[in-house]
């Protein structure tokens, strides 16, 4: 009998990792608060629940995608995912946290004798649906051992970054500074090219093959330079996620002016309205105080 | 008769570049302050000169890659090479340069019945060395057009950016905006990542390969996480070259947080010592402020 996995969450990228796993042979059952998610899971093979306990219910592993840790530890301890799990199941963290909520989650989750990994994520909505997303785990190595399969279905490049959960979380953030820093930092450099009257495509074109480029300017300047109403991730998770970038710098006693910098930007887009649109939008934030061309 | 190119400003990518067209058969007379840089050309198969002017006498072309505008002005204008050029010459500044400036220069160069070319460069010693360089060129059409051959040679990402001399100087300038930017955020991502007790060397290939990839971690990185006495382009060309953001951008009215917030930190590296080492040394900066490593 194969192994049963859980997956909850299944918001824009956790709905691709599922659906990957579901062709890839694995016995999915997914749970997401939205049934429209969950019949877009079964119609890719996998398995719809009427909750996350029902979801977990004897499976071996559980997988959260779910918003944040707030909704994790809802999950786990308040609706009682983890006791359902099987009594050796494994519960896999997938969602941006602060390191020390996956610590404090960690201990939990195994002081009722299951297993934790700790593994967020990067590559977004592409990445997710091809299988290649880039995977930061953490935990005990036999743990690490045994969840391997799985984690390599959803991830072509997979980290080990250490035993104690919380260590991926930690290079999560990391990666979240800069992947914050270069969308508004992209923003304000085409923003500052319109305004210096250089055609924004051909400048997009220009530094997306110079020393200047990076993959999220590849990625998010052409939605930046014309409009598009696909949201790829919103505003509102870079003032989530940056935000935990400097809570844990905080925690460090560490100064991070260019992550602050950018905060204040995703924040500022979010003031006027634009939280629910697509990161990219945040070079509104430079047009609106950019002022008008020079004539 | 071939034409005769004079290069005058043989630095570290300078040197490349004229020995580049040297290599595709240019005839190239170059001179340089110091008299090491000048036997390095002459050895490549280029030409020797003992000032500027004498290099740009009866040239068809001069091509400048000094420092900045205050050293071009001096060797057009008060040295004299642009009255030495051929009277149908053509100068091309390829330093880079406020775009005011560079619309001055071309104005008194026109006057002088000599044709202008704003022709920027991005890329490093690398894209110079395999002619691989992006060139951001603006002139009237046709004085474009003649010069494109010659551009061609040093450079395998030639854009057009418009008939105003200035136009390739603005283009130039963003492009420094992201570059800038970019190496001063790694900095701030692995110094942060050692500080969380993460393996820096691993973050460097975790993020390399993840939506947090730039050109520039790639590039500078390495030297970063384990240091190399190698300086491909000093902390002190960026203290200028953020600097001619800034600057432009305050004529221009529009504010640009993330480049001024990284401004401060090559400030800072640049006030304790670090001026005239390479641009990856930035993260000292963090380092210094960055406190222990929690126990």
């Amino acid at each position: 009998m194969s192994a049963t996995i859980a997956f909850v969450g299944l918001g824009a990228m956790g709905s691709e990792m599922a659906a990957t796993l579901a062709a890839k042979q694995w016995r999915v059952v997914g749970y997401d608060r939205r049934r429209e998610a969950i019949d877009r899971l079964v119609a890719s093979g996998g398995h719809g629940a009427a909750s996350a306990v029902e979801a977990a219910r004897g499976a071996d592993t559980l997988v959260l995608m779910v918003v944040n840790a707030d909704q994790a530890e809802a999950v786990l301890f308040n609706e009682g995912a983890l006791e359902a799990l099987k009594p050796d199941g494994t519960v896999i963290v997938m969602s941006t946290c602060a390191p020390e909520r996956i610590e404090a989650m960690a201990a939990r989750v195994e002081a009722a004798g299951r297993k934790f990994v700790d593994a967020p994520v990067s590559g977004g909505v592409v990445g997710a649906k091809g299988g290649t997303l880039t995977i930061m785990a953490a935990a005990p190595q036999a743990t690490f051992d045994a969840s391997r399969p799985l984690l390599d279905a959803m991830g072509s490049n997979l980290f080990y970054l250490g035993q104690k959960p919380g260590q991926g979380a930690s290079m999560k953030i990391v990666n979240q500074l800069l992947a914050g820093v270069h969308i508004a930092v992209g923003g304000e450099a085409l923003a500052f090219a319109e305004r210096a009257g250089i055609d924004s495509k051909v400048a997009l074109e220009l530094l997306s093959g110079s020393a200047a480029q990076s993959w999220m300017l590849k990625n998010r300047g052409p939605r930046m330079v014309a409009y598009d109403d696909v949201v790829a991730s919103a505003v509102d998770i870079f003032v989530k996620d940056l935000g935990l970038v400097l809570d844990a710098a905080r925690t460090l006693r560490m100064g991070l002016p260019l992550a602050a910098a950018a905060h204040q930007q995703y924040l500022a887009a979010s003031a006027i309205g634009l939280g629910g649109e697509d990161d990219s939008q945040v070079i509104e934030v430079y047009r609106t105080l950019g002022g008008k061309p020079k004539a």
